[in-house]
C-alpha cells in the first residue's frame, strides 16, 4: 500500500464549529461530504482525541464553514494546529451566529446541522448531520485542500484523517530551510526568512516569526 | 436553507466497484473520504436504489478508482447513468484486478477496501471500509468534482447525494440546446449540432447523437 494514494482524494477545507456550554469552539476539517440530498444530511469525521468531538455530542450540533481561496489562510492554522480546551480560537477570528450555531464570517458558505447519528472508527468519529441551516456567504470560490497544499503550502495537522508521518515525505532539498514550530509551515518567499520584519507572522497559523526553526 | 449551498463543498470523481457474483460492476461516486489514517480507513455513501450497494453488503468488499482530469469522461456515464442489473457497465470499460478487486484502469489511483462497519441514513448507506490495497497509477491530476461540471459540463446523477432537482437550475438561454436524454449533458460545442457527424458520441454517458433533444 502507497499511503500517498490518498492524495489522490479531493476534499475541500472547513471549520467545523459548536458551542462548548456557550463559548464558540471548533477544529479544522476537510473529511466533510454531503450524504443524502433530500432530506439533506451532511457528514464530518473529527478526531477523538480533538476537543471538538466531545463539544459535538455535547452539544448535538455543529456547523460546518466553507473556506474560500481567498479566506486568510491564518483561521486554518488557528483552528487546526491548537487545541480549543484551554484556547479561545474564536477571540481572534470573526464569527455570526446562524442557525444557532457559531460560523467563521470569513467564508463562502456554512451548513448548520444536528446530529442524527455516529460511526465510530478507530481514531475518528464520524457525525452524522441533519441539516437545519445552509447559506451562501459569497460567490468566492471554495479552497480545495490540494488548493492549500500547493499554493498556500500548507501541512496537515496531526490529528486528520489524511495525516502522514513527515518521515514519509519527499526528501528535503540541499539549502537553508525555515519551518513554523507550530504548524509545519515552511516559508519559502523570495525574500530570505532573516531580512523579515520582527512582525512577520505564519501565513497559516499566525505565530509570530520567532516560532521559527531552522532545518 | 439554499440547497445551492451544498456546490460549495469539493470533492473527487471517482467509480466505486465490486464484484456481482463474480460480474464486475459499480457506480459513479463523488462523495467518498478518508476516516482514519491509521489504519487506513475510508467511506463511500452509495444510494440505496444503487445496483452497486446490494453488491457491496454481498461482496464485502468495494474499490476506489480515482478518476483523473483526462480520464474518459464517457466513463462517468456509462457507470453513472445506467443500472449495472441488466447491463455489463465494464464491457465497455477497460479494467483490471488488483487486491482482488475490479478497478477502472484509466484512472490515477485506486483504494481497494473490506466494509467493517455500514452506517443507515434515509436514503443511502455509508460504507466505512478498513484500505486493504491502495496505489496510485499515474500522477494525472485527480479530476475535481468542479472540473466534471465546469470544464467537462457534466451532470449529478438523480441517485447521488448531491443531486438537485433540475428546475432549482439557473433558467436556460434563449438560443436552440441539445441535450443528452440519458445523463443530461447539454452540448455546447463551436459546430452548430446538426453537423456533428453521425458517428458523434455523448463525451460523458458515450451514447449517441440520435439520443439527444432539442429544448
Amino acid at each position: 500500500m502507497n499511503p500517498f494514494t490518498f492524495h489522490a482524494m479531493s476534499y475541500g477545507v472547513y471549520i467545523v464549529s459548536t458551542w462548548d456550554h456557550g463559548r464558540p469552539t471548533g477544529c479544522t476539517a476537510n473529511c466533510a461530504a454531503q450524504i443524502t440530498a433530500n432530506p439533506a444530511t451532511v457528514m464530518v469525521s473529527i478526531n477523538k482525541e480533538n476537543f471538538t468531538n466531545r463539544c459535538i455530542f455535547d452539544c448535538g450540533h455543529f456547523a460546518i464553514s466553507v473556506l474560500a481561496e481567498n479566506s486568510d489562510p491564518s483561521v486554518i492554522g488557528t483552528f487546526g494546529f491548537r487545541s480549543g480546551k484551554d484556547f479561545n480560537k474564536f477571540d481572534s477570528v470573526p464569527y455570526q451566529v446562524r442557525d444557532t450555531l457559531p460560523i467563521v464570517s470569513d467564508s463562502c458558505a456554512y451548513i448548520a446541522c444536528r446530529v442524527i447519528d455516529t460511526m465510530d472508527s478507530p481514531t475518528h468519529t464520524v457525525f452524522l448531520g441533519e441539516v437545519i441551516g445552509a447559506e451562501k456567504l459569497s460567490d468566492n470560490p471554495p479552497m480545495t485542500y490540494a488548493y492549500y497544499h500547493s499554493v498556500i503550502k500548507g501541512k496537515t495537522a496531526k490529528n486528520a484523517p489524511t495525516y502522514l508521518e513527515e518521515k514519509t515525505e519527499p526528501a528535503p532539498e540541499a539549502k537553508e530551510r525555515y519551518v513554523c514550530s507550530v504548524c509545519g509551515y515552511e516559508y519559502n518567499g523570495n525574500i530570505p526568512f532573516e531580512q523579515l520584519p520582527e512582525d512577520w507572522k505564519c501565513p497559516v497559523c499566525g505565530q509570530p516569526k520567532k516560532v521559527f526553526r531552522k532545518k
